[in-house]
């Protein structure tokens, strides 16, 4: 792909990026998790988030739930990406690999088929130990694109 | 089923669900998120948690974080109940039905089948609208069951 | 609902019902497994298929696979019942609950939503034993809802 | 890794590779659908199935039962492979990404993780087109590792 084309896509994506940055920005769940939105382009996102005390579970690791979190966000804003048209999880799955230990869980999640009704998003997580990633998760999500914003969900109460 | 048989069940019971409820409450997670554990049975769980900015969406809906973390919580809380053994999700699938709107999320898990390796467990979310449960997301998890907690997961860092 | 309601619903089923048998029956597969397609209504659908040795594994156990078959096509069955739309298997998770021995295996799936964007679907299946259905399987499908057949897919080669 | 460790590992494999082939050669359905195990090895897994017309759903592609009983013989052998211990399918996810259209449908496993208890083995499915492979499928499935073959599964009625 020659830097023009490269070019070209990045003025695209752009404005994409920006609507996205915003929206997750107004997420309070975001900001409670204390995840941040480390990476974002044509087809792949990737959050993190670092150990606190109240995200973990009875035995000091991350719990599960931060790990769900992380893979419902990353995946439908990895499918919104890939053509700028508001995107709805409707389902994944996520296996759980080994215990998420360390001092920051990553999700990265990459499109596999950005299709126009359907996007299929795969999502892996990996905890950061000692400097060394371990994968200890991987997910497989469904995200239901729409033509706009539906109205019920439109007009928070 | 007799009374007396039911009565040496709660008398076997009252002990697992003790220890369950502990181990809930050193669940740091639990206690960010907000969420309370309020039905506990042999083969069942449910959790619910009120409606609070910080567990929002950018459309004023509950996060669909929220709805995976009591799936996950829910799902493997009952999976212990059974037998008292410990329990680790293996995985699960969770397909979001309909905008997490409303005061009040409400997760239903209920075991399918009890094994000592795999226990399987569905689980149903309900948001409280105007006092009317309405069916927000439905799931379907593998519980890996344990001899017991392993050396590497009992010893947080 | 009054009677006559029932009856326009009847009038409407009625062709719909006829063009998914007419499709099924056009399945090579359905004839090589030697599936029926027992119960068809508004957002359900049955299908059985009795023990052959083709069908089985090398325990003796009908081969997962033919379990997978009939959750597959029931639950987009049971979809394209809702409104008389196409409808494609968009994804589905299967969990296996004890082995599928006996005489017969029945897969009866149901609509939990009917989404004009994409259906959600369970399925359960069961194997009879000495005249006793046992639950064999578990499953949750989600199915897209087409406006019409595409081009690439109704063209067969 | 050294030529030494290398034939030292194919050594322990062969008659790992011996049982498992033996065993996939006595199922019915196997044969049925026409499928051969074309690669085996530590840690993954290929099968693949020519087309023919009682392998078709209505519109001539590859049924998706075809699809999913690749899926769920491919990730169980795959999982064997790992330690020879038998292994059974716990449940599996399964994404259709575009119509399973060609001449030949391949699916290649591969264990993502090789747990004692339960492996975590992902698939994917290609269909040739024109001497080009397409991907058509996408799954995630965990499979339950047995210490022995249990009593009532290892004596076929």
């Amino acid at each position: 792909m020659t830097a023009d084309l490269d070019l070209d896509l990045d003025l695209d994506f752009a404005p994409i990026a920006k609507r996205i940055r915003e929206s997750v920005g107004r997420q309070g769940f975001m900001a409670h998790i204390g995840a941040e939105l480390s990476e974002l382009a044509r087809g792949s996102c990737t959050l993190a988030v670092d150990r606190r005390p109240e995200l973990l579970q009875q035995h000091g690791l991350f719990h599960g739930g931060v790990t769900a979190f992380l893979v419902d966000n990353a995946t439908t804003i990895a499918a919104a990406t890939s053509r700028g048209q508001p995107a709805l999880t409707a389902e994944y799955k996520l296996n759980l690999l080994s215990p998420a230990a360390g001092d920051r869980l990553i999700c990265r999640a990459r499109v596999i088929k950005p299709g126009r009704q359907v996007a299929v998003v795969a999502a892996d997580v990996f905890c950061l130990m000692d400097g060394i990633e371990k994968h200890t998760a991987t997910a497989l999500a469904s995200i239901a694109m729409l033509e706009k914003v539906p109205e019920k969900i439109s007009s928070p109460a």
